[in-house]
């Protein structure tokens, strides 16, 4: 996909990073991650590396890549052909570069192993949190492509919506919403689309299967897009026909969970503290263990990135990040039912960027 | 996806690890990895490791996949949930595994760290290779999976070969090719589909663009469909109208390297041997520079597993071994071809899986 369209504004994203680099010590980090080379470089190719000092950046790739990340990256960045990634690190060897950044949680540690063999004098420093913060806030033009996103999702699944009754297989809604999505511009579909439909609704992340919607189901519909790059998230979940009372009420504590947490999203709050608005909201209607998961995830080049809204996350949420609320309950081997929205935090709080009206009203088709 | 249809048969392949273990004095094995999660215990949620031991084996994966779990594993396999790598690292350190084996290659230096924290007593061996050498030896349900892999792809090319010409865009092909591949059976396209027209066909790698087709490209098409995890892969590269006297005699030239691998592969060969092979054809040709890539790749639960067929290939092949056998001249800016076979190893030698005729004569489409 061209970035054409869309200038990423590598070079300040660079300088930004560099600023962060200074600030704890480093004197270069090595991304080797496809986000990080896309964010930093627009580099689109899926092996290489990054590497960016004080002064400079150059991206070591192997041959089949070298035309394409000429035409990708700006002039600024070097392109250097290294066929495998223990070459590119010999070369490094030569800048004795004293303290290198490099992102752990994704590092395979064998190529950490091929780091530490090549570099004898540099230090190796574990940066991922360094190297992400910047992609925390989203700029402008993210915003624009996550928007793009919403938007081809929203559209396949208004043209899809028709083919959700009785009958229909769930695979069958899969491929079609992203059929739609990719005629519509989308790159890929965002993730594996979740149809979990009567008792699958159960599996959180039960990917669209074989089985036939039928009358009185709850399906479960988690999509979203790939535009330059960037994913979009949403998921609704529907009644074939009118739902029982448990399915009623159920329904009603997931949304109004959802509803609060939205609400409270502020800057300067901690995103565990946003979990547990919403897990509180549950607990208050009886749905503790059944919300098995967390609360939200950050959304942008990677379907699944800091921050994490769960128990666990620690970041301090700020204006200008990007990430979902979806509470979820889960009946094992009975029903389930998920409601999933995009919010970029802004300074007053959180903004739905997903549009789909999710009150149960809406959420009942015919059977 | 259900396993349903094709048991995987876990338990010989969980038996045939137990061998290889023993006979390296590892105690168990653990899986991080998706495709060797898949393989041995038959689990398709992307999150979670499998611990093998002499005597059991338990999948530890988190709250959102536990029930979906239960389901897809044998019951010899136990289902403990652990919300995060490091918690499922905690428990083992119950069972004092005094040599515990680990996939390198791929498991993250920050959970190589986590397993190292919790494992005080545990002796940490790489094992990529014992672990995965069960997985390049396909049996009869995998080779069953990968034809319908191929057959599924190659039925969907057929439908929609009448789109290319010129004007119709790059990656309006590659959304059809995979929309057909999804509605005849695919779980997915096995990979970023290639169809590179004109000086984009330069791109080795260039995924579909905007380009729409012009009276004259030569259009290199790269496709494959995945099933039940098993990945087909094929390139045809074909023109549209008279190819020049150049593109005829390099695309001879790609052919005839081409076929001169399949010709040549045998049991008992270096892979680097077969690479040398299709090389060697060429650069009789004056192509070397211009063959910038290895000559193939293993195909299975990866789109690219070993064998590494390249110089670098130090793999003995053996009969059961499926690789692509896909030799391409790029000159950068003006032109490519690539042609790709994938080829099962017998005990005669490779027999092609993917049965699209490459010769020129099929490859020159109306203008």
């Amino acid at each position: 996909m061209s970035t054409t369209h869309h200038p990423p504004d590598n070079l300040r994203r660079l300088d930004a990073l560099r600023a962060l680099l200074a600030e704890h010590g480093l004197d270069a980090a090595l991304l080797h991650t496809l986000p990080s080379r896309r964010y930093y470089c627009g580099f689109t190719g899926d092996s290489g590396f990054l590497l960016v000092t004080a002064t400079d950046a150059a991206l070591y790739t192997d041959g089949r890549y070298t035309t394409q990340a000429a035409d990708e990256v700006p002039p600024a960045v070097a392109v250097i052909r290294a066929d495998v990634f223990a070459a590119g690190a010999r070369r490094l060897a030569e800048m004795k570069i004293p303290r290198l950044g490099y992102e752990e949680d994704t590092l395979p540690i064998a190529r950490f192993r091929e780091l530490e063999d090549a570099l004898a004098s540099t230090a190796l420093v574990a940066a991922r949190e360094l190297i992400m913060a910047p992609r925390l806030i989203k700029d402008a033009g993210e915003q624009e492509l996550i928007r793009e996103a919403v938007d081809i999702a929203e559209a396949a699944y208004a043209e899809v919506l028709p083919l959700v009754k009785p009958g229909v297989g769930e695979r069958d809604i899969a491929v079609e919403l992203e059929y739609h999505m990719r005629r519509l511009g989308a790159e890929d579909r965002a993730f594996d689309i979740i149809v979990a439909s009567g008792s699958r609704g159960a599996l959180p992340h039960g990917i669209a299967g074989a089985r036939p919607l039928s009358p009185g189901d709850a399906v479960t519909i988690d999509f979203g897009a790939r535009r330059h790059g960037y994913h979009s998230d949403q998921t609704c979940t529907v009644f074939l026909g009118e739902p029982s009372a448990e399915q009623e009420r159920v329904y009603r504590a997931v949304y109004a969970a959802q509803q609060a947490g939205i609400a409270a999203a502020r800057p300067g709050m901690a995103a565990a503290a946003l979990d547990a608005v919403v897990r509180d909201h549950l607990a208050a209607a009886g749905l503790t263990a059944e919300f098995s998961h967390g609360t939200g995830h950050g959304v942008g080049l990677e379907i699944h990135e800091p921050p994490s809204i769960s128990g666990r996350g620690d970041t301090i949420l700020a204006a200008g990040m990007v990430f979902t609320i979806e509470p979820g309950c889960y009946f094992p081997h009975r029903w389930g039912v998920r409601l999933e929205d995009m919010v970029i935090l802004e300074a007053g709080g959180g903004r739905r960027l997903t549009t789909l009206d999710k009150r149960l009203e809406t959420a009942v088709l015919p059977d």
